[in-house]
């Protein structure tokens, strides 16, 4: 009888985490030295409660389709497992023959992953390995994240399409909210859009910052009088000086406390301070979940990860986390590395200062720089004879 | 000296707005029977202030990207045209030899088209037509209308999209807000995101039946209790049994209501109403900015709507909008129509009865199949190993 894998998944979905369980599925074929594939169906209660389904079983054009596929296809859960619940899972993986044991999540999980190994014993013959995931890109050591390309890919894309649309009216200030509550990667990523001076995003707002209101009037009043549209991507987490949400909670239920929307509160205050007509979007979701804008390098690593992941397992390697090192080269390139868990267990990756400009209404270079391989594009070229008959007087008739 | 064209865009843009620009001057070029066609920078103000751009002098590399950039690369206005306004055009397009004048917008627009005709007198050797384009699809006679099929394509991803996260952490309601604040058609057209029974979206809610928040709360109450995750797309204008908007507006200035978000209104309703954990995504502009969801079938359908009002405009027509007319057979064909813009000039078409459910919080098969063809394309298969396990019980190890 040949060792098992199960492969579990923690938390929110992203765009390319179902790529990743593809990836485990290849390397389970092609290296063709274990048994089954198998998915814990609803994240780590689905361990708990033994749902396995059997993945090897599926024809390979089924599998596929995981590359595609948003959301999560075996489900997740936010389910927080106490000491017995480990203690509990390796009478199971020994019942079900499973040997390798591969996590798929953020901070939250990897900090499972760890709890587990430490549950088995670190000499135990059960491997368990981590593959990052998370929109939001604050897992540490980790040069980035799967996941975060395509939510950058998407902000980026998505900026420069507003940033047309609002041109084409010149009336407005729109407020584009980007995921992220402590950590501000993907609203920087909007910085993408820009192909020449004067394009979208006009400003950006990190959570890593405190927003200062009067500031941010002053800077959209100076850009709308100057260009006339004006578009600021906003995090959804923005804090004041004192480190409270700007926007207050609207109101609290059991543990969750809900907040008003960032770019809606926006909004409203440049409409109120400065009569200058505003309106907000919030894609939220849409962002993690559309496939049309799936970065193809985001997917190539994602499957790599999983891949990766097994085969450290296999190698005899537990408690470790895939992570991503770049090469220090002209060309993006990225070698795969194994990260101690207890090393990401804790820690939150927020932007880091060399990232922001000194006003705190923008990113810089050097992060444009690190993120644009990521996305897997360039911006496309339109065209706008707005600004060409503008610009070329002499070129009008 | 040849005769000139001069093309105008009015209102908010589409994602194939651009491209009915591009048929424009792909007939002219072809036809070799005119002369330059201009563009009227910044709408119908820029008419009056005579701010045209010589269009044809592009090379084609560049007028293609017109087909893949959203806005409106020759910019728009909402100005509203005065008597005296149509008076003096007649001079401004005598002194650019502009003989075919073509305006590209929805049902304002095709008012300014009829007026400046009746100021020039229909028998005038100045010929005007309209190019419909509107991402509500609320214009009347024709069977679509060009930035319709794009914006249903998107809203109709994004809920596939949506309805796959949902599922992923069955945890939650997702309230999806779409534009269209008097017609529902794009809302509607999210009921193309089902590929069989179950799938999201699991309640629409269109502007055209009367919102009653008893029955909205004991819907999701009911589907949230037998499926887990709810996704509900509602159009950001609903109004209650009086007519008033169900979120009533936050305040005015000028002429300008501001109303809240129906999304985040709603998500609020369920989480205080029923206690269940629920979220709001506003993708907004987004939608009608995205180029890759733009429908295949409508920017083909926005090429041939520009050619075919220049070639109206050459036969001699005037005072004609190009419409769509559907052949009456299995495959989806569509013939282009001359539809005079007195019958055009002061319809809002909203969503037939026919096309929604009794209870109000549907579509009908009727409108999905109407519906289908104009987004170019069927949802794409997602591979859903929760849903599998849950069914075979037999073949799950």
């Amino acid at each position: 009888m040949r060792d098992n894998v199960l492969v579990v998944h923690g938390g929110g979905p992203t765009a390319v985490l179902n790529a990743s369980l593809y990836g485990v599925l290849l390397e389970a074929r092609e290296s063709g030295a274990v048994g089954a594939v198998y998915g814990a169906i609803g994240g780590s209660e689905g361990i708990l409660k033994e749902r396995f389904l059997n993945l090897s079983r599926f024809p390979e054009e089924e599998l596929k389709k995981l590359l595609a596929t948003p959301g999560t296809a075996i489900g997740s859960s936010r389910y927080a497992l106490e000491e017995e619940d480990y203690k509990a899972m390796e009478a199971i993986f020994r019942k079900h023959h499973i040997r390798y044991v591969l996590f798929n999540g953020g901070n939250g999980t990897m900090d499972a992953c760890g709890k587990l190994v430490r549950a088995l014993g670190s000499d135990s013959d059960i491997r368990v390995a981590g593959i990052p995931k998370t929109i939001d890109n604050d897992i540490g050591i980790t040069d980035h994240t799967p996941g975060y390309g395509s939510a950058a890919r998407y902000i980026a894309r998505t900026t420069a399409e507003i940033g047309a649309d609002v041109k084409s009216l010149p009336i407005h200030v729109c407020i584009l909210e980007a995921m992220g509550r402590n950590a501000g990667w993907i609203t920087a990523a909007s910085a993408l859009a820009r192909k020449k001076h004067g394009d979208a995003p006009h400003l950006i707002y990190l959570p890593e910052r405190p927003f200062r209101e009067e500031e941010f009037l002053a800077d959209v009043k100076e850009l709308y009088d100057r260009l006339g549209g004006v578009v600021v991507v906003a995090s959804e987490g923005l804090k004041d000086e004192s480190g409270k949400p700007v926007v207050p909670p609207i109101f609290q239920t059991g543990r969750s406390v809900y907040y008003g929307d960032v770019g809606a509160y926006l909004a409203e205050l440049v409409i109120k301070k400065l009569g200058i007509k505003a309106r907000s979007e919030k894609p939220g979701l849409c962002g993690r979940a559309s496939i049309s804008l799936q970065s193809p390098v985001d997917r190539e690593e994602a499957v790599l990860a999983g891949r990766e992941a097994l085969k450290a397992a296999m190698e005899g390697c537990t408690g470790i986390m895939i992570g991503f090192a770049r090469r220090e080269q002209e060309k993006y390139e990225v070698c795969p590395i194994r990260i101690p868990v207890e090393q990401v267990m804790l820690t939150e990756r927020t932007v880091p200062a060399s990232y922001i400009n000194n006003r705190g209404n923008d990113v810089t270079d050097a992060f444009v720089s690190w993120c644009r391989p990521l996305t897997g594009e360039e911006i496309p070229d339109y065209i706008d004879f707005q600004e060409i008959y503008r610009e070329r007087r002499e070129d009008r008739e």
